[in-house]
């Protein structure tokens, strides 16, 4: 099987596993409890504490452990806007339902909700933020790197824009986190949510960064845990194993980089010269190094996955969330792509176990299963399917 | 090492680390993709929430998975009072931080708590919630298991009561699942927390049961997990795990409750027997099978933790969790204990892989720490140490 959706989750590293083993064995305090079981986890929790910051050039005391980037980016929205009942939030119209979804709740809970629109690429405009943040604004939330079609946002920009403004601003780099070099204190952000799944750690963990006095209010309340801002008892294990992949992904990220790269630049060229009526999306200059995202014109995206998952390569029409809400792309829909266009959307995302090989075996793959997809479409008297 | 804190966390059972291995390793597919690394992962949580069900005597489809026992507790509370914007909350005086916190919180917001007292046993009255229980009540949370002494409530007519008044009930049941049959349709609860690392699973993950036709608001927004109750990419490697845990607590829940019980009859005669001016608190009618707690008079507690761990025996003052705020035991407080009976507390909690040679050295080693810090107590004048 070819593995080409490491955006919605990655294979864990083996070296990530060895380090979880010992908490998943004989380490099984409670990091609470005060005897030598419980300060082993203790100092596990910490060293990993250590690695994540270290990832993103944070101080240790700035990494909030979640369970996971959906917490994180929940936790964000929630913990600036607890203080206040009313005002501004402006955030773009191609985040994830992360950010989406509680900020649907906070408009019905009486916040005024501003996306920003993207263009054709993805990317937002900074004029668009420069019109409508003011006083009113709470915080502004923009990801860092598209989940579908892979765009990188002006973050720095962005972040200068809300200082002058005196605003919070949070980033959803779940995406990027561990593919671009990542320095808190240059991008000048205050918030920013990580996954410990999407870079080859398990699932079930993450964390959110927050500067050094930014206030944010908890969403678990208990024990006081994580300086009473997460209470809950630790996941151990899943923070070493977290841990352990922000330390791979800091020392080997711009081999990494490299090779996502190379490998998502030889998927792109092969399948726009192989296959006709392809169109390869997104911001091809700001764009996640291992996020390819292509437009077959009269096919059906859904079929495209069935019919690549029998030949043996796993790869996705957008966000793996999304199956639960069954609506087309909101991000192919924000970057102004017609009903058609969206239909024929299909994500393949590299991981850095994958090969070139693999990437030359898809490509083989997709043209064989493009054709026989076609050949059956109700649009092939629109279009020409012949290559030209 | 005499591990003597498995209520604050236990070891995972090598069958349940055999279960999570291939969701640590090559199964690592997000349980949204529709690819079969996807379909796998899905398949597996859907097992697990059986397994979870089947223990309590649920249907999987009133099992809504979380990150562990405290996100379960704040679930419950903010799930059911989101609805509402005032009204009243019963609750008792010896609940966890988990329940204790989200209800100060609560209260912040304009909500009324009651905080039920309890006896010297640690009860609740049945009377005593007559009295408070109204139309203004919209949700009563009362915990199945004390943490501390290890009392049982009776929730069966506990449930009785709110039913007659058409309240909410829910139970805190993560002490006692695995531990005591539990079967929610007898019980009649609406909504029973769980967590995975109480009984032999992985720590962060956890369960809330919503009864069939009860409705909650979801705290976590984003991709629309779980029914859109809780979202967030699924923690499939502690989810099996937890299933597996749940499974084996059911075959063998009998037979642990017999091996705990008889460990834990052991221990409490032979530290009464054998120690002068000691007595075991909790209701011993009405008390979890593992749970051992004492009261050694002119002794600190503390301190007998960090000899007893000098010794191989890793034990507990009390909930692991209150290290963080560092406050004289609230549940000790509410039976009426004195400042010194609750300082000399020390909770002993039995697992299902202690042996009895354990709990006989433990009972030896702690006649001589006892002893130890007796000689050197500020308190050896006001009481007579020498076994009469």
């Amino acid at each position: 099987m070819i593995y080409l959706d490491n955006a919605a989750s990655t294979q864990i590293h083996n070296d990530v596993l060895d380090s979880m083993l010992p908490y998943l064995k004989e380490q099984y305090g409670n990091p609470s409890s005060i005897h030598r079981y419980g300060r082993l986890s203790r100092k596990a929790i910490e060293k990993a504490r250590k690695q994540i910051a270290s990832l993103i050039n944070a101080d240790p005391s700035e990494i909030l452990i979640t369970s996971g980037g959906t917490e994180s980016n929940n936790t964000a929205l929630r913990g600036i806007l607890k203080k206040h009942t009313s005002g501004q939030i402006i955030t773009s119209s191609i985040e994830h339902d992360a950010i989406l979804e509680p900020c649907k709740k906070l408009s019905e809970d009486g916040f005024d909700v501003i996306y920003l629109p993207v263009d054709k690429f993805g990317m937002v405009k900074l004029s668009d933020l420069q019109n409508h943040i003011s006083e009113k604004t709470r915080i502004v939330s923009i990801m860092f790197g598209n989940n579908e079609v892979g765009t990188i946002q002006p973050i720095s920009e962005i972040a200068k824009i809300c200082h002058d403004h005196d605003v919070v601003f949070h980033t959803d780099a779940v995406q990027a986190v561990g593919k671009v070099p990542i320095d808190v204190g240059k991008l000048g952000v205050e918030l920013l949510s990580i996954s410990s799944h999407k870079l080859y750690g398990p699932k079930g963990i993450g964390a959110l960064y927050v500067k050094k006095d930014v206030s944010i209010d908890p969403m678990i309340l208990g024990g006081g845990q994580e300086h009473g801002l997460r209470s809950g008892t630790e996941n151990v294990a899943n923070i070493v194993g977290f841990g352990k992949a922000c330390e791979l992904a800091k020392t080997n990220l711009s081999e990494n980089i490299t090779h996502m790269k190379n490998l998502r630049d030889i998927l792109v060229q092969n399948v726009l010269n192989e296959i006709p009526q392809v169109s390869a999306n997104g911001n091809l200059e700001h764009h996640l190094p291992n996020n390819a995202h292509f437009t077959f014109l009269g096919v059906n995206g859904e079929d495209l996955i069935i019919k690549l998952d029998e030949y043996g390569v796993a790869a996705s029409t957008g966000s793996a969330c999304s199956v639960h809400t069954q609506k087309a792309s909101h991000v192919l829909q924000a970057m102004g792509f017609s009903h058609e266009q969206i239909t024929g959307s299909l994500r393949l995302t590299i991981g850095i176990f994958n090969d070139e090989k693999e990437i030359k075996q898809t490509v083989d793959i997709l043209k064989k299963v493009v054709e026989e997809l076609r050949a059956v479409s109700p649009f092939k008297e629109k279009y020409s399917f012949s290559k030209t």
